[in-house]
């Protein structure tokens, strides 16, 4: 890789013209271990939940420079079945008690933040504190202010906060993001986001996410967020006004505390709108598509762990081949790269906490009957993904 | 046909479930002229444009129960052209200074007005007192003024005025409407819509669209009042509110006096919400989706004259296999049911003006800045097309 951060391999900025002529992309098969190299970090993932079981303790079979140190978990048997499923010794096995001693562990230089929402801000500042860096998933927290305390922390400890956008490491949200930078497209008029799922107040995981309090805010900091945020990625600006109508049945049972379906617009500077729908009242849906002057982009689905499908309508364009890579290990990775210098940190902290305040933003006008909010607060990509991320390189 | 208007053939309602589970509809191939009944009506085509050379002409060799009787246009060596290709005889055809002796010629007895917007309500009007049916292109006309006109003229007159809504009479429109008059897809969240192309001013049929005064609202009235219509009879319900933001480059010397891109919403009194965008300045589509609580129906295209698909994602369904038909002729054919008494009117003058008023109050929210408009003006279809219009019969 080179020192400035350009991984232009093969869909780097300028190859636009290769790539709607139908350039592949190909990555390592998903069924392989890959080796790992001499100076990989260590990684404690924090919370063993759906997320950690189905993706990312195996995503962590996949990477090249990060590998599993740690497990944090309050169920010291499932923490103990993981640990021996995946060659960790008992020893490297913390609980919620004695996370600080982290700080002592040496094989563990990233923790991963895989918890509920509202304990993110929390275990993040107390991982900085241990002199780690942090991999956050999203929602980065539940309140713009536990998201500016976790920025301050990482500061204080001169440590990187990563928060975990998978799609922003994703080789076909990167293809999408290219075509747009290269104005492959024409000129954006329209980013449509379609993200909901279905949630039962009997699954655990489900349960913390349909409180207000935990969750900080349902089905938007769930779903919605990949909708907010693909739609700043895929146009590379940030709005300037949002608005939003919710509508719930307060009568069902999961609906106490948060609003089910949220549909939202914002206005950008370059004269695009970008609107989306999210709910926990319907099929498992992440797709998007994006309304060009001479082509139309449909990404359906387009945010899937697996399964995407890129679709160019109009214009003389071909729909690339874009092979999936394990997205997570693809994170993980750069992660890992960040820590060691040799990547640029793409999703900070900062890119975390302009969601959080995009979608609070939403919510006040939610209770203000869907008046437009204004939303421009000065915050700037440092790093826009499309110029510094790579694909894999061809195998 | 049964008296009762029951036209329930393949599709009708009450069989969701068989439809469901995977459903034939076919209808006769589009290529092969149709013999006419014996009690056959003559139809008028009044304008030679794109629509009526490349849609209404060879759809009128298809009618079973109508056929071209005259034809009415300005440029006598058009349509001296089309009358020798489709066989009509020289002195049916008429001009725009003769067009009231139609009320002489007992040979038509429906006018079908495909004039630019701004000419409907005068040559509708005219057609009325002449004696004659009229079926009417959409938008019905410019203002809701000229819509109240129109409709008073037809109660006058004693005769029917239909507004050219093809997509209500149209097999792929007509199984999503009964889809989720079934609740097949579950409670509806969300009606997406998508449609627009590109124009040029250097193209006639678009120059007088890209004028205020004779086409009523440019993107909106020619591409945008297929979402409107859709979002209304996919939910089978009328808007409460809407509201829109419009986008348009007024540089752009198509756009002196229209607006561009309009994104609107509508809330419905079920709770789903309503939302689309229309721009003369973007790739040819005609898209919809509507999210239900189980599943998602996708149909992109879902409004072209062919190629449309009809998708379902999630939920235990099988997307049904349709065949296309000449829409065209369909609609023609209803028209002449309905002159003959056998078939209810589905898309009376009211329809029309429904979308008139919607448009309108759009126009109005952009002017506020996206204001919300109320919209309840107490309209409701007379007659639901999911509950009376059939698909053909299996050939």
């Amino acid at each position: 890789m080179s020192g400035d951060f350009s991984r232009r391999t093969v869909l780097g900025i300028g190859t636009g013209a290769a790539l709607a002529a139908g350039a592949m992309v190909r990555a390592a098969p998903l069924q392989q271990p890959v080796k790992k190299r001499s100076d990989s970090l260590g990684i404690a993932l924090v919370g063993i939940g759906l997320l950690t079981e189905g993706q990312l303790l195996p995503g962590l079979t996949r990477t090249k420079g990060v590998h599993l140190a740690a497990l944090v978990s309050g169920h010291p048997e499932k923490a103990q079945r993981y640990a021996d499923q995946y060659g960790l010794p008992h020893r490297q096995i913390y609980n919620y008690d004695n996370y600080d001693r982290l700080a002592d562990d040496p094989s563990v230089q990233i923790v991963y933040i895989v918890l509920p929402n509202f304990m993110h801000a929390e275990y993040t500042i107390r991982a900085l504190k241990a002199g780690k860096h942090v991999l956050c998933e999203k929602p980065m927290a539940v309140t713009v202010h536990e998201c500016e305390q976790m920025i301050a922390a990482a500061k204080t400890a001169k440590r990187h906060l990563m928060i975990a956008y998978r799609c922003q490491y994703e080789p076909l949200n990167l293809t999408a993001m290219r075509l747009m930078r290269e104005q492959a497209l024409g000129r954006p008029r329209i980013v449509h986001t379609d993200m909901g799922r279905q949630t039962s107040l009997q699954i655990p995981s489900d349960a913390w996410r349909l409180d207000m309090a935990k969750s900080g805010g349902g089905a938007l900091a769930d779903m919605g967020i990949y909708g907010i945020n693909a739609a700043r990625y895929l146009l590379n600006e940030e709005p300037v006004e949002v608005r939003a109508w919710a509508r719930t049945d307060h009568d069902d049972p999961r609906f106490k505390t948060v609003e089910d379906l949220i549909n939202w617009q914002m206005r950008f500077p370059s004269g695009a709108i970008g609107e989306g729908s999210t709910s926990f009242s319907q099929p498992g849906t992440m797709a998007y598509q994006v309304v060009g002057e001479t082509t139309r982009l449909v990404a359906d689905p387009g945010c899937f762990y697996n399964g995407n499908k890129l679709s160019l309508i109009g214009g003389n364009l071909t729909t690339p081949h874009i092979t999936e890579i394990d997205q997570f290990a693809r994170e993980m990775d750069w992660m890992g790269d960040v820590v060691r210098g040799t990547a640029p940190m793409v999703s900070p902290g900062e890119e975390g906490m302009q969601d959080m305040r995009l979608m609070h933003a939403m919510l006040e006008s939610v209770a203000k009957d869907g008046a437009t909010i204004a939303t421009d607060w000065g915050y700037r990509r440092a790093v826009d993904p499309a110029a510094v991320v790579d694909v894999p390189a061809i195998t």
